[in-house]
């Protein structure tokens, strides 16, 4: 029995988009392949609110955080951890041999514009790392405010891991001042696994210029010669999903984006009011995610037995991430996911645990 | 109209496997995806003839091609050159920072066991990287009389390219001593593209833990962790396509993988008689690829034109590589093409150029 996806990805899927799959292959070199490229690009443009270059990469958005480092961190990198995803990009930073501090928060507390600003005081660094909805812990980061921060250090590259947010939320990249904006599309686009997007500033790509040992595979200027000469990405792309992602972008403009946030924050709501009345929330009240709920085990359930019985009725939900897996659970409403479905599901837990 | 792929990757794809695309998502931390995983993992080891780890990776084979350097290179690398693919391994071992040299042979020529020793002899070089089959030239080097040498330096990490050849000709990575073997499966493997596959030794696993600054995305480590501890790839993969790889790696087995050997070489000596008869190779016979064959533009025909008309045909073929544009073309006989397949793109070329 198949298991609907509530869980902060791979979300699950539309039948139309997983039609989508089925395209036969095209060559990746061929003016067929750079009219999809043509078709792409814009939408995803105008789905970041940006003018900047946005570049495919047939990687997890992991990949892209790691072209982020090694593209635009040249001195220093400053990383805000909040999480398992934000502490990642520091593991990245130092995994690429370069130097790093880390201003961190316990989990499930938000990254405040002001520790921001005493950070970068400090003259140290080049390039800050920022998740914006850090899926570990449910905390939606104040993203509009730290921009203002970062506007105050203009040198400073921000690097902005959307993955779980984007198109759930708005992130207006180009208002916002993001250099380097990554998204993957198994989150809140709703797509299977295997793409990531980011979108990369000038300023960015000028600064690549200027640092050595950027590698190959996740190299900005790698991607910008291959979109300026061939409109095609640097090597073999995963073709299946952007012929889905063409689609699912139609499909977004035909819900028109404003629409299409405002359906994850009822969805949100929705959620965070039965969480309220049956247990307490894992994050901070005041930087809950519109696109997922972490939830605190407040009544000391099986987070396996209840996720087993859900499997029995065809959904799935996420346990804690890492450390807490018993300690708190997930439910993601995020992509194509409609209220209808929050309330199914959340009927469903209810019946499970006689709430 | 569908053009047919002759071209060597994307390959054409079957259509029972593109039905496999449309298998709706899992969660990639689940108990469904390990079991998944433990499905897929020990057919690779088969299809590679190796005992070593086998990593899955969510890229083109360019990313391992990465990967491969920034585990394997300590010192200093040996790129061994006969055309555009293996060119860009220098090109990446450059790009990460590390020293390297050359051995080149025109393009067309075939790397020989003596150029790889008296290279070696030099004590310089704690690496080799090697294309097995050269996609921009269809010469396929001599990997068992090169692996015979490499055997004379056992310290010497042996990279070795098969992503174009891998599954379409014998290539057993453990009688060859090969380090780190990589393939894509939108080649031979006829799947669409977005995966990559390696096996790497003991022995490469090893040399990885004392060499520093070796990354996050492509960490060999990392794969090693998540393989052992979770059963599970350590980044979101891209599971469509492994739903596919796993329902085509049983399809192999039911052709035998002698039998698939003996049906790409068939197909190969068909167009190998073909181009007698009409044309000339454009590499070295003495080293012809079974996966496709590079034809020299004798009769000075167009090859755009010819594409173009066979494109009305529903098929299409490869123009020379980069610089060899028309100045040669390729067609491939690799993956699920038939006999029947080439017979019929034969005769359609015969017709369209009057042959």
């Amino acid at each position: 029995m198949h298991k609907k996806l509530f869980i902060p990805g791979p979300t699950e899927v539309r039948e139309d988009i997983l039609d989508v799959m089925k395209t036969p292959m095209i060559g990746h070199r061929s003016k067929e392949f750079s009219e999809l490229y043509d078709s792409v690009i814009p939408k995803v443009k105008k789905v970041f609110y940006t003018e900047n270059k946005v570049f495919l990469s047939t990687s997890s958005a992991t990949g892209l955080m790691e072209g982020a480092i090694r593209n635009c961190v040249k001195e220093r990198a400053l990383n805000l951890v909040c999480g398992a995803f934000s502490k990642r990009w520091h593991q990245i930073t130092k995994a690429n041999g370069k130097e790093a501090d880390v201003v961190e928060v316990e989990w499930g507390k938000a990254i405040l514009p002001e520790m921001v600003r005493d950070a970068l005081k400090t003259g140290k660094y080049d390039a800050v790392t920022f998740v914006h909805n850090e899926t570990s812990t449910g905390v939606m980061n104040p993203i509009y405010e730290i921009a203002e921060v970062m506007k105050e250090f203009p040198d400073v590259s921000f690097l902005v891991d959307a993955v779980s947010s984007m198109v759930g939320v708005k992130i207006e990249v180009d208002r916002l001042g993001i250099d380097v904006c990554l998204a993957g599309v198994q989150k809140a686009f709703a797509l299977p696994p295997g793409l990531a997007l980011c979108s990369v500033s000038e300023k960015a790509l000028k600064k690549a210029e200027s640092i050595p040992n950027r590698g190959y595979y996740f190299d900005f200027l790698t991607f910008l010669k291959y979109d300026q000469d061939k409109h095609q990405t640097p090597t073999t792309p995963i073709i299946s999903i952007i012929f889905a992602l063409d689609k699912q972008l139609d499909r977004f403009f035909e819900e028109g984006l404003e629409n299409r946030f405002a359906r994850h924050l009822e969805m949100a709501n929705y959620v965070r009011d039965w969480t309220r009345q049956y247990f307490a929330f894992f994050p901070d009240e005041k930087y809950l995610s519109n696109t997922l709920t972490a939830i605190k085990n407040t009544r000391g359930i099986s987070v396996a037995d209840l996720n087993k019985e859900l499997g029995k009725r065809g959904a799935m939900i996420s346990n804690g991430y890492g450390k807490l897996k018993e300690q708190s659970f997930r439910i993601a409403h995020m992509g194509d996911l409609t209220l209808d479905d929050m309330k199914w599901l959340l009927s469903q837990i209810n019946e499970i645990l006689g709430l």
